[in-house]
């Protein structure tokens, strides 16, 4: 009899519930995109602090703005959390000229960005025939010929993968480990297509690193058009080209994530924690990567509190400090994390531009997934359609792999993502404000289910 | 025994059909994606004939493209469908300015468009003071102020609605029935916010009609900025505007729906028709209204042709006349195919922009969609994750109600369709080519399973 009466009763009560999340959620919406204040923040962090590498002065003049806009939006309290961050300083114009071709001298300018973390020429133009490969293999084949050489990789994103952060994922490695892959045979600079499909010329910056085993040479990006036109023209002559980069490290500087935090009034113990990286490259006003999801997570802030939520966990909004050239922010929030024992029981990171909302993937157990792709019917009708294993965020991924943390990662749509991303381009006023707003909607509505449900 | 073998073989052969499918849509989608011409093709639309509103001669010049396309695109053969059009002329520069506040005289120009089909100020200005309102509730309340006034409607888009294009509908009367609501009270001219939720000051143009009953007075809409400008001057101001517009309908124009044929090979006589609109409104290029829907057509028709898909339906692919202000196209198509005793089994329409696909809106019965949702694990790889009752497409809708055929709508993202749609800014420049290439393909990939599979 009990449980015919637990059977009859279930259903009603869970969808006593499920209406009642429903209206909590739909006035989440309300609130967000009458009252929000992403877009206006976001128009601050990229016109008034502007582009913000880890270490520069302008990195500093974010954390203060973080630290006021996190109080703005209503944090019980905010703390700076400091590390020690790498300071990479591009150092001055970055210039790559072809000299001649087939034996003619010439001029004709490249339009180029030293990849982050390259070092530069010293003062001088570093000049090479230019060996064009269009990947490692043909690398491989070549590696006779380059001694001395310019290597240029015309990898390109595969356009026939639907999602182009797939096709980032496999040029990915060029722009990471090119330069010292060329340098392994003797090459003295190596240019490198931009990880983009974008129809125009700007060129992608982005993280590289050295294997210390070979020299350091310098590194440059070029835009589609110069791609092509670099590519055809190795097709058909032999030419030259120069390259005068000024990349160079500055001493470790002192930084800061920057964290608010809501208290628990149930599990105030047990953490979620939301975030997005407060640093972006010199070369752009990082809008979408990853001012984004700065501004996503304040709003979520700003939406909970102006609601009067009290959470059941302690939930900490945080600006990492440094995910583009070192990851020191996250690593050290998960650091401090495992030093105090605290108990983390889920993060969300939005870091993959502010763009139309598609749903989110998730680095967690499959019962815990089963769980979340029940809300499903609670987030479709506000643009979440996809629930998938799979995702989190560099930030958050220390805290998954020293406390096992289960992680979840905003997926906007990506298409035109990598048009932006790392370039000039990425300006605030590529950002469309309802699609900004629309990813904090969903965000919030994720972090108040996990709140009130737990995994 | 019969029975029991076709229970243990049909899940086998169902796998291997969706498997089947699922390889085919996978070539659709491999064969788009490299050597899609939808993005060039529409660079030619919009760039070398540009804007084309029906009756114009730039229309001409835009059927003479799309036939020639349509060929290109290989088509088993193309006809021209002719139908008179609506013939009207924006007739020079529209023009208001706001001449006096409160008793002063000034001259602050407000930028504005004159809604399509209105009627022109006769050469000379029309003047009066401005009664804003915020919605028709309020005309009615103030109906005894506007005799000789000029009537200001700022009815906004509800920031709430999740999808924009739900806004459009409820924004959509005070465009289409504003000017002869306030003619009936006396009002000698209107004023609308445009029909955008956009952050910039570009006004949207759109179709409006009139009452005969009531006098025809001059119509234009402001962008947001101008449309805030004016709602704040009148909670504060008494002032005066000034119109001049110069519409004006010049006779009937000869036009073309551009129709393309694929025969079917095992019913010939069943039709498939998918389509866009080739009009646009003469104040930009029609990039996104609808140059996507039109090359999302022709792109589908290429890539089942490259791929030697022989269709078992007859499929047509239609550029449809005159949308924007009249719908002659569209009525064209029906009332021939209902004067042949055509059987159309289906039609789908692109007409929300060439934005990131979300899925598909059907005007259907409940078992035909039931059968179409089965498809869903064919098409979410490639964006689509609706597949919802309603939706289809103006220019198709003759089709569902003289022949009860089933429709279909393309639906892509809306965020930003609204900020372009009608306005000066619906330039090829504002497309993303993976977005339209991607559009294509789901189109493509529904009409495969629609021709195979019926409804």
């Amino acid at each position: 009899m009990k449980k015919l009466l637990l059977l009859l009763f279930l259903p009603f009560s869970l969808a006593a519930q499920q209406n009642q999340d429903s209206i909590f959620i739909r006035k989440i919406a309300d609130e967000l995109l009458t009252n929000g204040k992403a877009y206006e923040w976001l128009r601050q962090l990229t016109k008034q602090v502007g582009g913000r590498l880890a270490g520069s002065p302008k990195f500093e003049k974010a954390v203060k703005w973080g630290e006021s806009v996190m109080k703005e939006a209503g944090a019980d309290h905010v703390m700076l959390q400091e590390c020690i961050m790498p300071n990479w300083n591009r150092g001055g114009k970055d210039v790559a000229t072809i000299i001649g071709i087939d034996g003619k001298k010439i001029n004709r300018p490249l339009d180029v960005l030293a990849l982050g973390n390259s070092l530069g020429t010293g003062g001088k133009a570093v000049t090479g025939e230019v060996v064009a490969v269009a990947d490692y293999n043909e690398l491989e084949a070549k590696k006779d010929l380059i001694k001395g050489k310019i290597v240029y990789y015309n990898y390109k994103f595969n356009p026939r993968n639907i999602d182009p952060s797939v096709s980032y994922g496999e040029a990915g490695q060029y722009r990471r480990n090119g330069a010292s892959r060329a340098a392994k045979y003797g090459a003295v600079g190596i240019i490198i297509r931009s990880l983009t499909e974008a129809t125009d010329n700007n060129p992608h910056t982005g993280g590289m690193t050295y294997n210390d085993s070979f020299p350091k040479i310098p590194a440059v990006a070029v835009g589609g058009d110069d791609a092509d036109y670099l590519w055809s023209l190795a097709k058909k002559s032999t030419f030259q080209v120069s390259i005068t980069t000024n990349g160079k490290f500055l001493p470790d500087a002192k930084g800061y994530n920057v964290i608010g935090e809501l208290k628990g009034s149930v599990s105030a113990d047990i953490y979620i924690t939301i975030g997005g990286h407060l640093d972006s490259w010199d070369v752009n006003e990082g809008a979408h990567d990853d001012g984004a999801g700065v501004v996503h997570t304040l709003e979520v802030l700003r939406t909970l509190k102006a609601l009067g939520y009290q959470p059941k966990h302690s939930i900490r909004f945080v600006l990492f400090a440094n995910e583009e050239n070192g990851l020191r922010g996250g690593t050290k929030y998960a650091e401090e994390a495992k030093a105090k024992n605290e108990k983390h029981l889920f993060a969300l990171e939005s870091d993959e531009g502010g763009f139309t909302p598609r749903g989110f993937g998730f680095t967690m157990n499959a019962t815990q997934l089963k769980k979340v792709q029940s809300w499903m019917p609670l987030l479709a009708p506000y643009g979440t359609n996809v629930l998938r294993m799979g995702g989190g965020g560099a930030d958050i991924g220390p805290l998954n792999r020293s406390l096992g943390t289960a992680l979840g990662g905003f997926l906007p749509d990506t298409q035109r993502y990598f048009d932006v991303h790392h370039a000039r381009s990425d300006v605030f006023e590529n950002v469309h404000k309802r699609e900004l707003l629309l990813g904090a909607l969903n965000m919030a509505a994720l972090i108040y289910l996990v709140d009130q449900y737990g995994l």
